[in-house]
């Protein structure tokens, strides 16, 4: 068995890469991190708007998780509170600025991940602009990542299909990235637009199929409002591999841990429709899907901008244990 | 004599400042930046009324000639050209996010400081918020930087008072800098606005005065139309003694040397008020006048943003040169 290190490449959004991510940054990888570009709300959505850059909020996520310990680090989470500055995230403006003045949302992720001495790389799925559009069972097209989290009734009516508008191409990096991995996961993250929207950019399922890399799917915690209700693990794995053509995934990672009761209210009252993802037992006798107690059981304090947003839109405030998840998937990179 | 390295403090506003500091830092000294704080023009004034913090772009200017090579340096000069961050500094919104977050503009000066790793300290002058007023010889008060610079007549009308409202007190560690110094460097600078303000502040002029330092003046190299129109060195000497009290300037640093017709050609243009400063010669017979040619004849190229505003508030497209500028200050720091 060669003693190469092993290149991981983690394909998602932004807070569920960067749970995957800082777990895994302890462990000896190359890790990579294919981010989706898709985003038009916040304050990466009026960056994209104002400015016509790529949106730069989940890249500051991945960006912060891959960092080693930097002063600045915690700092680029600070949203701005008042003033015509207001929900911009500092990373954001960070990220946007010295991309305009360096040409590039890319150029802009190397030069600061150097910065910050991030333990791999961040790579933007596209260059390009583009955004997500769904088309609904009544015919109905829902345009845009805000307008479908936000929509509340997709689950109930069923998505016909979902596509990108402009049709775009990858970043030749995330191809070759997909293309040299020995190990792919799909992070957990917002599913119908973070998650899959990575594999409508041209050039990104060709290259996920036919890479020899294990394929590991990492599935959400608990369903999103409007978007997901009532999916079950094998649901979110059927919609994936509708996708992605055919049954690529190696291993489904899903999680059966709890909270209590009290926690849970509290979850409750700022997601009345989340709940945890339901799984059949008998996945648990399959070698496919691995079940654990992955729960990371500090939630995450609602941001106060948050609470101002529709519920469907709000940061979950549950989360993957990053050291949890980084075992199992350390586990099953193991030569077998 | 000791071989203690000696402290050398420059008082004074951003280019000015970040002149003197970069030629510096590249000798054995311990160096304090002391920051004047009543910019309320562009986008500081504009941080400075949504955000409520103190101004930053002076400051900006100061770490960026402090800091070792840093990738991210060059970058904190950007400014954003459209949207709601139109005029805003990147280095001015990374200053203010971070010092909302860690509670104050010190700490914040602080952790960028050491982020980009500089080689000197910069203290802002008073953590407290005032502006700055004249009051004219014809009795009118102007008040603020911004109208301080724009208003177009105070030199014809004459100034009686410079004032802070409040009056302020001075930051604890821009006293002790001052009162440990070997040597004290007032930099150049808007004369009224960005210079003399510094002396304003309550607790700043006492310890000045009675600190042994050696004080060293570095005057403009042009008038500045509307505030210093037809000033000549000892001018510029007068009205700063003026303010200090007494005769407290040991060393006068003025400038000989001239532009070229077509380069001064291309000056006049964006500064048609705009002339060198007048000297004596005899100045140059006096050992407290030091006359040398610190002319840097790589003229500034005008911001964009810089062509919109008022002539009066453009920045300097001349500037000295840092290391001429050096080479006399240590030859002056040298024991003698």
């Amino acid at each position: 068995m060669s003693k190469r290190i092993k290149n991981i490449v983690v394909i998602g959004g932004g807070i569920g890469s960067s749970v995957v991510l800082s777990g895994l940054k302890k462990y000896p990888f190359n890790l990579s991190s294919i981010i989706t570009m898709f985003d038009n709300g916040g304050s990466s959505g009026k960056l994209r708007k104002e400015l016509d850059v790529l949106p730069c909020g989940d890249i500051r996520q991945c960006l912060v998780a891959l960092a080693n310990k930097s002063n600045l680090t915690k700092f680029l989470h600070y949203r701005f509170g008042k003033g015509t500055l207001k929900g911009h995230n500092l990373g954001n403006l960070l990220i946007a600025g010295v991309g305009q003045m360096a040409g590039s949302l890319e150029r802009a992720v190397d030069i600061i991940g150097k910065l910050l001495n991030t333990k791999g790389r961040i790579i933007p799925v596209t260059l390009n602009n583009a955004e997500i559009e769904v088309l609904l069972n009544n015919k109905k097209r829902i345009k845009g990542e805000e307008n479908i989290i936000n929509y509340g009734y997709l689950s109930k009516i069923g998505i016909k299909k979902l596509f990108l508008n402009p049709q775009i191409k990858a970043n030749p990096k995330a191809v070759s990235a997909i293309k040299n991995a020995d190990f792919i996961i799909i992070a957990p993250g917002k599913f119908y637009t973070s998650i899959l929207p990575n594999f409508l950019v041209k050039g990104i399922k060709t290259a996920f199929r036919s890479s020899r890399a294990k394929k590991i799917f990492i599935c959400n915690l608990m369903t999103q409002g409007g978007n997901t209700d009532n999916f079950g693990v094998q649901d979110f794995l059927i919609v994936l591999e509708k996708y992605l053509g055919g049954n690529p995934v190696d291993y489904v990672i899903f999680n059966t841990g709890k909270l209590s009761k009290p926690l849970f209210k509290k979850v409750k009252k700022f997601f009345p429709k989340g709940d945890f993802i339901k799984y059949d037992k008998n996945l648990l006798k399959n070698k496919k899907f691995i079940g654990a107690d992955i729960l990371d059981r500090r939630l995450q304090p609602l941001n106060p901008s948050d609470i101002l947003v529709k519920k469907e839109n709000r940061r979950t405030m549950v989360l993957h244990d990053p050291n949890k998840l980084a075992k199992i998937i350390v586990n099953l990179c193991k030569p077998r």
